[in-house]
C-alpha cells in the first residue's frame, strides 16, 4: 500500500465505506465506478484513481464486487481489528458518547469513563476517577482517548493521556489541541459547525428579504 | 456585503471569532493581520483578502481594533441575534445537546425536545410527543432544527421539519440528507470522523512498525 494518500481521499474512505454497507443491505453484489462516482459527487475517473492508491481493487470492466471492497476498505480504514476506547469527561457529551452505537457496530470498545471522581455506571460502562488513570493504563492497552470536558481542561487532559501512551486521541472540546506530532487527533468542531451554519442561514434569510423588498 | 464568499472564507469565520474572543479576554486591544494569520496558520495577505470580503474593516497599518472586529464578525455570523432551537430526538445524544453551552454562550435558545413520547424535562428543557410538533411549530418560531434521532429515521424528521417551515438544520444523524435547496444543513459526521481517526491510527502504528522491524 502506498504510504502518502491525500487528505482528500482519506475523507472519501468513510463515504466509500457507508455507501458500500448501504449496497451490501440491498442485496447489491456488483457496482462500477461509475455509480459509486455519482453517490459520492465525484467523477468515475476520480474513483479509480481513489481506488489506485490502494491497489486497484480488481476489474473495472465487470464491475466492482461490493463485498469484496468492502471487505478491502474496512481493512485500509482499520475496522477489521478492535479498537479499545476510553472516554474523559462523563458530563452529557461523555455520557453521550458512551452510549454512540457507532462504536460498538464497527469494532470500537469503550472499556471506560473517567471524571473528578468516579461514579455509577452509564451503559454499562464504568466511570473512574481520574487519579486512577495512569494505573489503569498501565494495565489496560488503550488506542483512542476520547476528550469530552470542558474546552478550559482539554489542552491539559490531552497532554496527560499522550504523556500515559495514547497515541489517537477524538477531541469533543472546543478548542484546538497542540500534541507531539506522533499523536493522530482529530476534532469535532461543534461550535464551528454551528457558528457555519449561523452564518449561511442569515444569509439565507436576507435573501429572503431582498426578494420581499 | 458582497453575496458570494467562498466556502474556505466560510470556514475560517468561526476560527476569527474564537481568536478574537481569546485575545479580548486576555485584555488585547488591538491585533495586526500578522498575528491572526499566524493564529489561523494562512498569510497575512490572506486575511487581509477575507476582510475584504465583508468590507476591510479599518486601516491594517495602525492594527485591528479587537473589539470592534468582534462585534463584526459577531454580526457576521448571525450571533447577535437570539436564535430559536428544537432538538428532534431525546436520546443521550439528543439529552446531551440540550446541554451544550455553546448555545446559551452565544443566543442560541434551546425551546423543547420532541421525542415519541412526551417526558420529564432534561436541563430545564421540556421533551414533547413529535405528535405535538406541528402545532408547536405553528405557535412558536423555530429557526434551527437540531435532529439526533436514529439514521434510519433522520430523513423522514428532515422532511417533517421543513414541510413544517424550519430553515436551517443542524444534523447528527449518521446520513446525508436531500431536502429542498432553501433550506441551510451542517452536518455533524461523526461516524466519518471516526473512521479518519481510525485509518490514521492504523497508519501511524504502521509506521512504528516499519520502523521496528
Amino acid at each position: 500500500m502506498q504510504r502518502e494518500v491525500s487528505q482528500a481521499v482519506i475523507k472519501r474512505l468513510p463515504r466509500y465505506y457507508r455507501y458500500l454497507e448501504h449496497l451490501r443491505n440491498n442485496g447489491i453484489s456488483k457496482v462500477s465506478s461509475g455509480r459509486l462516482a455519482e453517490m459520492l459527487d465525484i467523477t468515475a475517473s476520480q474513483v479509480r484513481q481513489d481506488f489506485a492508491n490502494f491497489g486497484g481493487f480488481g476489474q473495472q470492466g465487470y464491475g466492482y464486487d461490493v463485498e469484496k471492497l468492502l471487505k478491502e476498505f474496512s481493512s485500509i480504514i482499520g475496522l477489521d481489528s478492535e479498537h479499545s476506547v476510553i472516554i474523559i469527561g462523563a458530563g452529557n457529551m461523555g455520557r453521550a458518547l458512551s452510549g454512540y452505537r457507532g462504536f460498538a457496530n464497527d469494532g470500537f470498545s469503550v472499556k471506560a469513563l473517567f471524571d473528578l471522581k468516579d461514579g455509577e455506571p452509564v451503559n454499562g460502562i464504568p466511570i473512574y476517577a481520574i487519579d486512577t488513570l495512569e494505573s489503569f493504563l498501565a494495565d489496560n492497552q488503550i488506542d483512542i482517548a476520547v476528550i469530552a470536558t470542558q474546552g478550559k481542561i482539554a489542552h491539559e487532559v490531552a497532554c496527560l493521556v499522550v504523556e500515559l501512551g495514547v497515541k489517537s486521541i477524538w477531541n469533543f472540546a472546543p478548542v484546538d489541541l497542540e500534541v507531539a506530532s506522533d499523536v493522530v487527533v482529530e476534532n469535532i468542531s461543534m461550535s464551528e459547525s454551528l457558528y457555519v451554519l449561523s452564518y449561511k442561514t442569515k444569509q439565507a434569510r436576507e435573501q429572503i428579504i431582498d426578494i420581499k423588498e
